[in-house]
């Protein structure tokens, strides 16, 4: 498997996987129905997890052009392969989101509102604001590329990095997530969204566009500060 | 212990574990009654991992036809050893079930619902929809083989790879378990379900033999896809 | 440290911790007071992973006289050093059980019913009925003994092997502890019992000692299963 | 990094993260809100586990004045290293909780409940009765750091070490924390009291300055006392 496909095949786990447990939790007559944010925050950890451990040996597992971009500005990735990780993220994240709605086929229409349906695919803040909006997601993919790249440089015990991974994207789901959802990735939010917006989905609203590039660039802000501050701290 | 006692062993105690959370939630006057989908994913999970620890080095701990036939497709298992295997994970599917009813004894007629009773043996589709239902068993049991062949393709912590397996299975649950119920295992459906049907079980209602063949299919599908696409991913 | 030494610290932080989690979640006013069912099984779970990390290289950290039994008859553990093992075993166990009662200090008049305070100390039955409450300690037992001897036996990740055993408790307490809330430990229920009797706790209410017998019995029977069966599997 | 920028990074993530559990929790509008003691628990856990993986190398991750004065009483730290580790801990405490206000900056005025707000950043007894409240924290303290001083000694798995001090902290919540909110680490508590008392925060009430010697007496108590009795008890 090249790394080209590496990535698309673990963004697209990543997010059915992740789209998945927002699915389970907020779709009607789901059995995970209401079972709370524990749930989601343990899922999204578990989705990220499993995507490393999948393609960690193919790819390096990024799986997020926000880590993408930490790790070339610290310098243990090169510039050059850079658009085409990104690229591939954004395909493995739209064919994600593409699973997540077949796989909840008659759920779609059993649901009422149409945010929650959106809630799916991309996030929204917990109380729209654009600058406090954007200063969450870059906090937050700031500590996940600072923790990405402290774990990574744990040579103790590398089988258990992807796992310590997911731990990290737990603890920033319980810890910082409450106020927009934690994208920290960009193509986690914008594949998904692109998907929302082509699908047939049974009564679905619109996609949210004017939200859309919050969890984009403020993603991409966190990583390249995460990286250059890593590299500072660690590596100079 | 022979790899078919260690088979036998390894899904009964699989069975007594998850039906037995199930059973836990679901039944009246259990201690652990609607403490919810949490305690079910995460239960299912550890009753895998502990599975996979008891018989691992014994058998390899399959314990689930699904994961056989994958990596027979994959190469990995010889195909003259998939028949006695398969025989194996079911007795020891029914036994486990038979336990789980022992256990829980005076509960079963404090619980009027026999849909209830019946949850702890088999699964449900939370929608009745055949195809739907189908793909949905196919997709979580193609991330199970996927992923199992994965982790089993880590050797950096191998003594970490049963719990990485019940993690794997707590993912799948949380965010793909809430349509069906996620048997993702033929034995772990049609053993219990054969169980309920011959128990004593007070006030059990039918095995609804109906929907019995969708956890059998779906799930051999999916792991003769996981078995497929893994070995053209990576083995190839 | 002596190994007699060991078990005492180990089972008395093992009842601190484990007493102390139930204690939070049932005494009124407290910070965790009705978090659930998945706070008490996390709690114990983490209480003898905690303990058996704090022990282990003293005494082997059996904090259990099931443990110890099943050791015994497995060959695994002498049996002149039972007896001493039981008594440090059991002295941790009353000691714990004052350290609880004096955490929790001014929560105990504030809780009005005497069951709810009990609960901290011992087990008690969902459904009284001594047959399958006995059966239900010899079986969550049994799976006890036999998983530790298995994690027991795994290599390949030692360092890892008390935090197994904690997730099997866990395992066990969702999965089968709903019936008799999963005493697996004779002095586990019977120190505390004692501490119950004679501390001078506001308000308590009798300590229930027609049903203390079953949780001993039960889990002695469950553990001699357990080595038997281990041995008889594994060991010849 | 030298040891004091070290000791300055990882307890302002600890505080990031472990704050930011508390804001999303308990402030209003958070899509984390009354999402319980567990999300709570864990959530601090894990911040503990990230802190200590991101600084460990460095400083040795202490990120708490207890632990370091437990290391020192027990031999295993410098005397003369001890003030500056404070210093940089209460720094980082500090800094942390500034973050935490910044992140959820619009939740403030949306949540009426002063009380509530002071909990983000530091303490409060759950019943305040100060004798008990300061027996609390000495056991909780004593118990983390006589735990943590195990879990060092655990050379078998040292690349686990962080994630079992996490879990410890887990435990250590849900099982003694529900009586004073479990500061167990002055800085913890006094760090964000300062930041609490000295930030323009929305409808904010006093800061309850009459309990703060008690989360900051109490740990350092605990903190002595589990550095003599480990030292007396393994390292004599």
């Amino acid at each position: 498997m090249s790394p080209f496909f590496g990535e698309v095949t673990g963004t697209m786990l990543l997010i059915i996987l992740g789209g998945g447990v927002v699915a389970g939790v907020v779709l009607k007559r789901s059995k995970a129905h209401h079972s709370g944010w524990i749930v989601i925050t343990v899922g999204w950890g578990l989705a990220v997890a499993m995507a490393v451990y999948a393609v960690g040996n193919v790819s390096g597992a990024h799986l997020n052009p926000a880590v993408t971009l930490g790790l070339a500005v610290a310098g243990q990735f090169p510039w050059a392969d850079v658009p085409a990780y990104m690229v591939a993220q954004l395909i493995g994240g739209f064919l994600g989101a593409v699973v997540v709605w077949a796989h909840y086929l008659p759920h779609w229409e059993v649901t009422e509102s149409p945010a929650d349906k959106l809630s799916v695919f991309s996030t929204a803040p917990a109380i729209p604001h654009t600058l406090a909006n954007l200063i969450n997601e870059i906090i937050a993919t700031f500590v996940l590329v600072f923790g990405v790249m402290a774990i990574g440089a744990n040579t103790l015990a590398e089988g258990l990095n992807p796992l310590l991974v997911g731990l990290l994207v737990v603890s920033i789901g319980v810890s910082l997530g409450g106020t927009t959802g934690y994208a920290i990735n960009p193509v986690r939010d914008f594949g998904p969204r692109l998907a929302h917006a082509v699908l047939p989905i049974a009564g679905k609203g619109d996609s949210n566009w004017g939200y859309a590039w919050v969890p984009i660039v403020g993603p991409l802000i966190g990583g390249v500060l995460g990286g250059f501050l890593y590299k500072l701290a660690f590596l100079s």
